[in-house]
């Protein structure tokens, strides 16, 4: 049942076996992406997705921008153009003619989680944590969905880490948590790239050198806003390494989860629109195999999150 | 002896005592600010301060950007217009019609150092790093010189570090310490507000939390472009709470100096322009006094290094 009314909030009631619940729908369900056309690279767009292709949103409404986080900040005025956009023909670019970048580039902050699942403590003889750990990369690290990991001479621990992540869309502080999703724009798939020399056994044990190399954000493939997904909590999260299934998790396993992590660090800071927030990632790491396994030059590595979609990234 | 000759490099001669050496000058010696002007707080400028006031940067020049990370972006075409605002006396503002901002806000990274000055290893027993230690603030916690810092209501243990920072000018990786200079376009004031608490004891021990409530980064007054200072290692810095001196060190001190941070930093990540770094405190702050010492609501902490200016924060 899909029902399309602007953005107002629509009460849906609905039968779940014996009972019945009340879900919040609006018709906001939209994949957002960042892209530049092929053949003009470094001009960055703001699309949406169509069935046969991505809507350029500056060339359907010149008022629209030509970031993310911009468009963002928008509101409700831009989900608005967004959804018109849909529902017109319109400047629909096919997918071969683009070029698709990460969904946000330049954000105030990369949050990052760590140790946010049960299994992957207990695959490092680590406590469960009782109050989320919160660590970040710089926005300089973060990529194209499809773009290459550059291999760093400086590091030859080089790990992967699939990761459900969410933007923010809109700004706040000391956010409750039952008020967090409306602080949501939507989810999107991470891969929180990590050398483990530096962030585990130098740099006096602060993580963040080891998750900030230049390329170690892979992001996207498109920014999946809250009201495409019934329940972001109940989602199959897959990491692949040359095809072989190396994470295999679900989100249903998160220690603390989004409404939680919203809560938390707005306490600390205003949030913004754009800030990038990922959320911990699944046992299967590298680098707590016996023996440990590390990312090399021609290995592909791909991310997948069930119903967001999937992120594929060659290292360089 | 000041010749102002565009930005081309000016080899000068002058003695020393009873030797000489040379000393490499550019005109481009200017304090460069951002402002709002009074009554419209909102809209920030760009400017650059004369004797009697500070020039409107796009009052000036039609062309020039409203941010300074936008000014730094330019490069020479930047600093060029900024020297003809300075020549000309067209559209200098006073003091008293201005809001000073900090000269950066939302670059995309806040580089911070830890441990960096000799004397603050050894007022905690910790050992002189051998590598510098990188952490880093959100570019939310960043505020004005004369702002206030926000006591927030979750750390009872919020401190003072005075800080020497500097802004990268011109983008690059992998930048060797000869070149580093080259790569920084100014110096200014920071204060490294600390929640004890979050830094040492909580949050996995990562600092960053402690680090990056808002308004824990005041910087300013000005970004004193590298030409304008003889030797940035040799400046007196002090911080003062309640006007008694709390810190009183000099920048000779430092452990890793400014151009060996930037080449550390960039073998990393790639730096832009606007990315600011805080190169670590000098002994004599609050958590290592016996018994220690926090800031509370009505503090007045006011930090200075010599030749570049002082910030003054009440603590509210």
């Amino acid at each position: 049942m899909r029902v399309v009314l602007g953005l107002r909030r629509l009460k849906l009631v609905f039968s779940i076996g014996s009972g019945t619940r009340t879900h919040s729908l609006t018709a906001a369900s939209m994949r957002l992406v960042q892209f530049c056309p092929r053949g003009s690279e470094g001009s960055m767009r703001v699309g949406v997705e169509r069935e046969n292709g991505v809507v350029d949103l500056k060339a359907f409404d010149r008022s629209m921008p030509s970031t993310m986080r911009e468009f963002l900040e928008l509101g409700e005025k831009g989900m608005e153009c967004a959804q018109r956009a849909i529902s017109s023909a319109e400047r629909v670019l096919p997918l071969s003619q683009i070029q698709l970048l990460s969904p946000v580039t330049g954000p105030d902050k990369v949050v990052c989680v760590g140790m946010n699942y049960r299994d992957h403590c207990l695959e490092q003889n680590a406590p469960i944590p009782t109050e989320p750990i919160i660590f970040s990369k710089f926005p300089s690290s973060i990529t194209g969905p499809y773009d290459d990991i550059h291999l760093p001479d400086e590091s030859q621990e080089v790990d992967w880490e699939v990761e459900l992540a969410f933007v923010i869309g809109k700004k706040g502080k000391h956010i409750k948590e039952q008020d967090a999703f409306a602080h949501i724009a939507g989810f999107t798939v991470a891969n929180d790239v990590s050398a483990r020399d530096w962030q585990l056994k130098k740099n006096g044990k602060q993580w963040l050198l080891g998750k900030t190399f230049d390329t170690f954000c892979p992001l996207g493939p498109a920014l999946v806003t809250t009201d495409a997904l019934k329940d972001v909590h109940n989602l199959g999260v897959r990491c692949l390494v040359n095809g072989d299934v190396v994470q295999d998790s679900n989100t249903n396993q998160l220690i603390f989860k989004t409404e939680k992590l919203v809560a938390w660090v707005s306490q600390f800071m205003t949030l913004y629109p754009g800030d990038v927030f990922l959320t911990g990632t699944p046992p299967g790491v590298g680098v707590f195999r016996k023996p440990p396994v590390y990312l090399k030059k021609g290995d592909v590595v791909e991310c997948q999150i069930e119903e967001i979609g999937s992120i594929r990234n060659t290292v360089v």
